[in-house]
């Protein structure tokens, strides 16, 4: 249970940090469709790269390696069986935590839920698992292009510091900022809290926001598989995220019907809206205008600060995690979150195909 | 697609708001439980129940109706059939709607969806619908209530009026407050508002918050199926929600990692933790700590004030909708926020039961 | 588990014979298709009528009530709720059976499976639960008709007699015979046999033949939903049924490879096969030719030749079931047969709208 | 869609004939069991290996690696993902069947269905496909072992020559026997049979019939999952499966209800049967007697034999296969029988956890 995601686009997850590999097996992708697999790697290296000081000491090359479903880079409409191998990891180094459970790790809930886990490197609840994520998404990124939808993603908050970034920015922008915060400004005082806890061994936090453009009206299956219900679940399933909000979002909570209720107008024969707090979508079903979403991040627990912890025997210990650490992890969510979005979004595509006599 | 909900225990739900009935299958529920009708009861007026003059009009008695799955008030472990009928719809007074996409109503979406719609009370799109998840919902606390589990919403904002409640109340101290807050002094306030809002014939929005208590550990299905990923898809499901957080939630990016972490400490042999920004959930299994989270809801569509729209014949015209509205859902909403939790952890809770040898 | 049947289109089924009603949910089914309730009754009615003293006593008039998912007599694209009540059911006759396992019955596995269980009429084990398949069915078969698909089956073997049928009868023809086996000369030997079995209070068992006509290359889902996969799963899922075969099914084990293959040759410029052993698939998908398959059903358990039995205290008892009984319910299978296949058909056929870009 | 098998232990299957690798996703295998990979590695040869001269000229060493969900030899709980590479695949021989469809091949009706095929060795449709599942069914086994459950399969018919097997053989005498049936006589005439066929260029087909011990009382979900249906759609899953019955079959059909009831008696203060012609289920739930089936097998369509087919571009062409071809792959079935059969059961058992209170 709980390692596939999508109804008809089926993305079938597998992998623990220091196991053999990492993969998945994503079904339901239509036959006939020629995929530029150089793409897909970027995108897998957008996941990986996080610049400067501040990254993971791990250097995984991430190759991705296809194992079916493709033949002359076309889809066959088999399974795309895929992995990327684990080729540096230092298990040793995790050997003295086996028995510890870290504060706010998944270490304790693993060992309850499953009574045996994969001490090493988190084990499957390590961050490597969305390196599956990231190429299912890849792929249905540019099934969706075929039909002019496409996302972007960009860090909108890292810890207190918010970008003021009001329209969606494009790839180029968001590439061209280390820290995926196309505002220049906001992008130097983060950097600069970023260097400060780096020095005191701490973490941050932030929020990811979301913009895809393109999604035809009729998208979401009402009344449980509403479009925003599956969004929220695929944000949220995403580690380290602790909260969801689409178009006016908690905000909308304290405006009045009469502020909030988006008006429709015809523009060039097409129905519009005048406003979009609905956040492209009504009733559970996309309404034709952009649809928008934040995602937010805790920060990550693993830091260098001397912590106290508990370990299997029920003793009380002092950890100190060595090594460097990631301070903040958000500027590296941007792939995994738009990976997300775009596998939810080519599903209820698909599915739209049948709704209709 | 969309009509059903839960992975071993399903709701699958039917009916639109002026058709026959309403109702649904509740199955895989274990067999052997004896359940209390009158609870179920309970929690459907609940649900309907909304005091004063700000309510709608409609005077629905919501009776359910048990058609299987049920011997002697004792579960047979076969589907649950339920309805409830819809005595008291009006149609006719909807004909005028007929051909009219109220703004940030589901008119326009459904049409584009299905080709075809019943546009009488918003047909499936209304919050009728949310009937089945309440009887589902109830059953489903019955039963974790067998087990130690119990869940508790309230009211904690309404329009810009935040309520100052910092312990899960208890269901007597919620259901004396007319508005399901418990705070004295905020509730006066709210109906304050809500007074205001009605005379203007608007309406607001608000914030429902829920804790569920004596979840044991172990319980989420990683990777996807992360326990705060399926209470997310569970809320957003929900007419009119725009956002979702739990724990430390949206706040929760602004804090650095020394100050997020939830230190374990041993309390009576058993292992707690000191602080709850994980909101009892960590590497999305639950850790046995009390599970929180925020639902955000928009105002309602449906308002008084003169209003642009656009009919099927793709015409501007002005709406006014008759009638008395709600100015203000979130109170109803207390019921099926706490119905849609109880099915995702009664859901998880027999997940569990398969996972170690 | 267990109550839904299909992918796409599902048929969500509930109920117990002496329990309020029975009915189910049909969805996935699209939007904007103009149903025939008089068939969808015409369909029922074939289902409970069993001519002459042969048949149970039982007199359910079985009026189907649509509860959802339909206005002014066309699919919303909603789920289709809908029941039949029951009526007729003597429950006290069952009270002396309360405690007894009857041989070949499901009161023992039922009792070990879930440790309580509604022993009225068999409960869900009911014979009568098949009233929803054949309501889904009928609607199922509308949906095909417009494609140009149809479905006909018919009784080709009662005890030892088996018919001589080489091409598929009219549903006019097997209407017309009692028993649903348009052989004359057969049917009056199985007349024979039956009426000799209803005076020595036994039963019969039979097989039920159908053929699918019109079905495109192109349906069923390798590798594990194989068309025939699934068509005998729906089979096998019909009370007292204890083989399938297709094409030339359990004979073309005896077969030589150089008999059995179909040769394909062109016939106004479509492609055909000569001989149609593959019973319209390869590789489990259609080919286009006629679907063609055989389901084989034991005789009924409920004798009145006195018979031991255990009951739940653990004792040897004597069983004598009283009333009158169908010596052979295989003509009442027919519609269930075919109800069947039509949901497989259909649920492949809406599958097969997304395998290609 | 169509490329995972199980509820709750689900078997996710990827790979063409001559792609990279083949293999799959084990997914909801309880956490914490050692398993013997030697074990596994002995069925996946046991597939592979046909004795003699009547054997494809294929060489595959189908070595087993596992990527994910094991540590120690233990299970994590997590997916289990596993691959056999393609080693000796020569997709040259095959090009000049690019445009071909074969004769009782799945050429045609692949091309139909996704437009677009990998025409190499049967692309997805080869047998080589059934990896996965040997893989898959190989832990089950282990699994039911545990818990006293055993399956064994064997040949019980090759073309018209019937084996005596009254009681069901060990493996031990089925794996001494070349052709997997442990009847000397049989064997015999079976072997005499196949080298006629194999001068003559021909094949044949053939049955297996399979055996399961140690059955609890409770598997199966009724209605739809009832433990025959979900075998039949195992079974007719399989390449080349044309018939499926269990008990008394088709022979079934032509008994009287007073023959074959199975009445209950108390043997050591357990409630057996007498007889079983019920094949250990009733009412679609294991009844603690062995359940046993048999799966008819056609002729493979490869044949040496001239034949006239049909190319992409809708000629008639003269098609002679070369190389050496199998002409009975029946013995080769048995493990792949055991292993769906494996699945399948050990799935209910997990299922049935949930069903009781």
């Amino acid at each position: 249970m709980g390692n596939s995601f999508g109804t008809l686009l089926k993305l079938h997850s597998f992998g623990e940090s220091h196991g053999r590999s990492l993969g998945g097996i994503l079904e339901g992708f239509p036959a006939g469709i020629l995929l530029d697999f150089s793409q897909i790697q970027f995108e897998l290296d957008r996941r990986r790269t996080n610049q400067g000081i501040y990254s993971s000491s791990r250097k995984e090359s991430d190759q991705l390696q296809i194992l079916s479903g493709i033949m002359d880079s076309k889809t066959l409409g088999t399974p795309i069986g895929f992995m990327v191998e684990n080729g540096d990891a230092k298990s040793e180094e995790y050997q003295s935590l086996k028995d510890i459970y870290r504060p706010s790790h998944a270490d304790f809930t693993w060992q309850q839920k499953y009574g045996f886990r994969d001490f090493r490197g988190g084990g499957r609840s390590s961050a490597r698992e969305t390196l599956a994520r990231v190429v299912g998404g890849a792929m249905a990124k540019q099934f969706l292009q075929l039909h002019g939808i496409s996302l972007q993603a960009w860090v909108s908050q890292i810890g207190n510091i918010t970008a003021n970034i009001t329209t969606s920015p494009s790839q180029m922008e968001v590439e061209q900022s280390k820290l995926r915060c196309p505002d220049k400004k906001a992008e130097g005082q983060m950097f600069a809290l970023i260097e400060q806890l780096a020095q005191q061994k701490d973490s941050v936090g932030g929020v990811v926001q979301c913009q895809i453009e393109g999604v035809p009206a009729g998208l979401g299956e009402p009344v449980f598989d509403k479009l925003q219900a599956v969004l929220a679940h695929a944000m949220l399933s995403i580690n380290a995220v602790k909260g969801f909000e689409y178009g006016s979002g908690f905000a909308g909570s304290a405006m009045k019907g009469s502020e909030h209720n988006d008006e429709f107008v015809l523009m060039n024969q097409q129905i519009k809206t005048t406003t979009n707090w609905s956040g492209g979508i009504q009733g559970g079903i996309s309404n034709g205008q952009a649809i928008y979403f934040k995602v937010a991040f805790k920060p990550i627990a693993s830091i260098g600060i001397q912590q106290k912890a508990i370990n299997m025997q029920g003793a009380e210990v002092d950890l100190e995690i060595g090594g460097r650490h990631d301070v903040c992890v958000v500027p590296r969510a941007v792939p995994i979150v738009e990976a997300m979005a775009a596998l939810v979004i080519m599903d209820f595509f698909l599915m739209q195909k049948i709704n209709q006599a």
